[in-house]
């Protein structure tokens, strides 16, 4: 007999976060991308059902769109610049307002292959998530080509975001819903 | 000895933009985007020298996000509602302001599985576009699932755009740069 649920590996962040919030949306999600440039969007919205707690994305390409659109301080913007932990975090913070959504995850980095220098070469790649209590930022260097960066870090912001819905269900002591026993393990 | 340059059948709407915009960006260009999720900006950024020319997009999945982001007035997401043609023209008129773009491209429309009626079925996909002197919408009804329609939609946004960034650089009487012959031929 087939098993009902695909294996933990095969599951991606975004039918983790289908699985926890379709049914019971006890979260709004938002994101603000920048070397992602809507892969993110693109890969929450291809799960039938996301509809129900995905509100939206700002695909901010264009440092005044980061400025005007998710409120990104222009200090910032000018130094340390837009590939930057306080640029990410900003964005993330600037989704969640102009949303209105509980989480959002925001991304700026250097996608390549022109734009890298020896201090921000290409593959660099800031990823935040902010949530009513907090404001988290990863810095990654990912390798290969434009392709292969935006790829990587789309999964990256979309396994951030799943770990973090997947912790803030179960601190809430919510009951496992059918299927969620092929998720990860949370890390607390 | 192999061509310099693809063959028109297989240049894509978003290499037939970077080919005008990406040394010359006489246009910015911005999307709105429902049904395609952030589709549409994902294969705009995925050409290397996008950065030039496109902005952003607003990917406005929840109707609040609609009325806040892109100033769709309330009474038209009420009725006709959000998959309608004023919705589409109002979403790419607020891409156009939002980000301060000289065009901009909308989608709205039903993906499925869920959510078609009978008077607007799984498939109908309005995509607007407004540049600085008007705005046009087309109705299409494209076939398949979820990811089926999201793809068409997005490529049939893409090369509307395409084509009136081609129509009116040439209007103006632009010299056509290398690589521009194996372009399809502007319809006037």
């Amino acid at each position: 007999m087939e098993p009902q649920t695909a294996s933990p590996h095969t599951e991606t962040p975004e039918s983790r976060l289908n699985a926890w919030l379709a049914e019971s949306p006890r979260f709004t999600l938002a994101a603000a991308e920048s070397c992602t440039g809507g892969e993110i969007a693109h890969r929450i919205t291809s799960v039938a059902g996301s509809s129900a707690y995905f509100l939206g994305s700002i695909v901010a390409y264009a440092n005044d769109a980061k400025a005007a659109l998710l409120s990104v301080p222009q200090e910032v913007l000018e130094r340390p610049g837009a590939v930057s932990e306080p640029c990410a975090r900003a964005m993330a913070e600037g989704a969640r307002r102009a949303f209105g959504a509980d989480m959002a995850v925001s991304t700026t980095g250097i996608a390549g292959p022109g734009g890298g220098t020896p201090r921000k070469p290409v593959g660099l790649v800031y990823i935040a998530l902010a949530d009513p209590s907090d404001t988290v930022c990863e810095e990654h260097h990912f390798p290969g080509d434009r392709a292969s960066v935006v790829a990587a870090a789309a999964e990256a912001a979309l396994a951030l975001l799943a770990t973090r819905v997947e912790a803030a269900l179960s601190r809430d002591g919510q009951s496992l819903d059918a299927g969620l026993s092929v998720l990860h393990p949370v890390e607390s």
